[in-house]
């Protein structure tokens, strides 16, 4: 078995519960449980509704919108992924975003006969498959326009798919070929509806490409190395690795580049400066007039990235390091309450809001090459005294620096609250945390209907 | 109204039948006429029927397969235009199969009310925005691995679909700009039945992408020519033209790189050489015992795109110089008949082939750039004497080389002989022949039932 395309389809077609290493289950049930609760944070979302609306009536394959709209698995996979990211709240690692992507994909297609152990082994199977490939270029695809959860997640969604259906080395391949030639995403419509759209049809394609490889569709056996092939085509300056053997089943990309859980429901490059500032709450309690100026030490690409300085709305705000700053000054955290318009605009948080620097540095992380290496703030008061946070590297929730039960269960139950009752929402938690002794799918919807 | 999506969302919202300029109507006619011939010749082809038996039955929107099954508007496109290049024998210009995209994605969404002008109009629209970003580029999207139909074919048939449902200019940039987002295919796959999946995935984004901005999804008013855009992202070296405003309805692309129409079931790049040897036919009749050898000169790009010498199969042979040129001698053309396992594997076929010499020229010809300034035939008898062929530059079928009337429906009737009766198949030619009195979409179905 030589070539990247074999070595992925050997690694899916034979991947089983009994051989995820220790740690794998827990960080992928930290990325399942968390994106269960963005999911139905975005059920109600214009761009969730405006797809749901296109999803064929009348095919009884899967239900989207968590047990509320029956149609075919690939459009639940679409449906359900393009919920995950309409409001930007889900995981992270490395460039993407790979749970939006792969638990819809999984759901979908795993509805007859998955169980829990299933969907967990799927779900390591695609994580495995994507990071594997987006560890191969140097430089990043976000610089030539590519969005890189929909270039590199309709594979990851095949990768798992084909677990999750058993198909044999020959089929996962052409499940991996065929979804590569789906591949799709641009950085220009980020901001957009089509932003979140573009996760839906990853997982999507992925569901299609596993579907088509199981009935028979042809694809060459190594698209995804071949000199004009998936890495060369997307990689910005050729400066990509299409023929190291990876390490499928010795090394594990979970284990060392797990779902990093976003706490804040704001752009990631601002978690780091918000938990700066919540460790300073102590200092600020009750002197939030007296505050004279805040100074954000951030890196330079994030600056660029949290380009709005006086937001004037909530998807602004979402951008926005002074935002960020102020929020967090505020309420001691920053959370989906206070992403709201009417939010944004009051005095207090403008005001607070005029009072940020932003103090740029060019240094980059090792580990994560659009941040530098550490972010915090300065805050200066009326009678000169300057607070500092600490230097933060890894955010809360990061996988190097994880939230425990209780921070996780708290966001669960803020992005769940308008869809279900507080104890359905306690149940749908305890039995996401536990998924290996779930029996089906069909048992998850159940409990939240 | 500035920027190459807004110049191009304004063309295809405004373009009507009565601005098409003299010619292009006749071009239009060429592609469309041609392309309902291959559509009807791939219908029992294995890839088309593996698409067909996933598209969602009970939706009530238009017929895939010439009649055959009723299904969504979306994938009527997907199984029109996979079955229409499932030979490829569909037409060509530049690097691109035009018609196999834009047709089948008009026909869908033009079930309900759109006349034969509707058609004509469409298909300009989307030949036009297609050729003008095509244009821009001055490397091979080939080179770098993405498969040009695949990814300009969705904004393509995008902007064909924008136009027949009468998008306003914001939606039509929606619809462009969506499609963008959706532009995939890897030449990696070519040789499988991955290669015409993508022309119909193309089609059916398109649609998608159209219905989808009229719904009211919203994207970037720059997608197309934004840094991070499509033109950034797909260009193989960054030498891309993003920021000259397009002549829109100024200058035509249909009139000067109309559809060439395939007259040969092959690889376009053996075309020339093949009309080369049928100039020859009265000097190789009743003398092919005594042929020698067959010197083919041809450029070296297309040596290489037909790469196989010996081919054993019928699919090889479609990318064979040798083969081309045996069944032109032997045959005094190339057809259907010839592409058959059988027919390759002929003692007669394989011996003739054995005595072709590839001589290669790396001169590119400045209209063609995958192909020589021309290809010509040396046939060379047992006593020594040699006949040339003609050099050809533009292959019969080229749009600068037009096949007339006759030749055309000789095409047609070969293509639908095994689906249609004689007198159905010279009504249905004559009636796209005449596609501007057509009064539905509907009529052209019925004609073929």
């Amino acid at each position: 078995m030589t070539g990247l395309t074999k070595s992925a389809a050997h690694f899916v077609a034979n991947l089983q519960y009994e051989d995820l290493p220790t740690g794998a289950t827990d960080a992928a049930v930290r990325g399942i449980a968390d994106c269960a609760s963005v999911i139905l944070l975005g059920l109600d979302e214009p761009v969730t509704s405006l797809v749901a609306g296109n999803a064929p009536r009348g095919a009884d394959e899967a239900w989207a919108l968590w047990g509320k709209l029956r149609t075919s698995a690939d459009y639940a996979a679409l449906v359900n992924a393009t919920a995950a990211h309409a409001l930007d709240y889900d995981d992270t690692a490395g460039d993407s975003h790979p749970s939006a992507v792969l638990l819809p994909a999984i759901l979908a297609l795993g509805e007859p006969a998955a169980t829990g152990k299933d969907i967990l082994t799927a779900y390591v199977a695609g994580y495995e498959v994507w990071c594997e490939l987006a560890s191969r270029e140097q430089d990043k695809h976000h610089a030539k326009g590519f969005h890189p959860t929909g270039i590199f997640g309709a594979i990851g969604a095949a990768a798992a798919c084909a677990n999750l259906l058993g198909l044999d080395e020959e089929k996962a391949a052409a499940a991996l070929s065929i979804s590569a030639s789906m591949s799709a995403g641009l950085v220009a419509n980020f901001g957009s509806m089509t932003k979140p759209y573009q996760l839906g049809r990853a997982a999507q394609n992925g569901v299609l490409a596993a579907q088509l490889a199981a009935q028979g569709m042809t694809a060459a056996i190594d698209a995804l190395e071949h000199p004009l092939g998936f890495l060369a085509a997307y990689s910005p300056a050729a400066r990509v690795d299409r023929t190291t053997e990876p390490a499928f089943g010795r090394s594990w990309r979970i284990l060392s580049e797990g779902p990093n859980i976003k706490l804040y429901p704001v752009c990631y490059a601002a978690h780091r400066m918000i938990d700066s500032v919540v460790a300073l709450a102590d200092a600020t309690a009750g002197r939030i007039d007296a505050i004279r100026s805040i100074r954000v030490h951030l890196g330079h690409t994030q600056s660029q990235i949290l380009r709005y300085r006086a937001p004037g709305t909530s998807l602004e705000a979402k951008f926005s390091a002074e935002f960020a700053v102020a929020a967090a000054i505020l309420e001691g955290s920053v959370g989906l309450r206070e992403l709201d318009d009417d939010y944004v605009k009051r005095v207090a948080v403008r005001e607070l809001m005029a009072r940020v620097e932003r103090v740029e540095c060019t240094e980059i992380d090792p580990q994560q090459s659009l941040f530098s290496p550490a972010d915090h703030v300065e805050i200066e008061f009326a009678d000169g005294t300057v607070q500092s946070g600490p230097a933060v590297r890894f955010a809360f929730g990061h996988a190097s620096n994880p939230a425990g039960q209780p921070r996780l269960a708290a966001k669960f139950d803020e992005c769940t609250a308008s869809q279900l009752g507080e104890a359905t929402r306690r149940d749908l938690f305890s039995m996401l945390c536990n998924l290996q002794d779930v029996r089906s799918v069909s048992e998850l919807y159940k409990r939240a209907a």
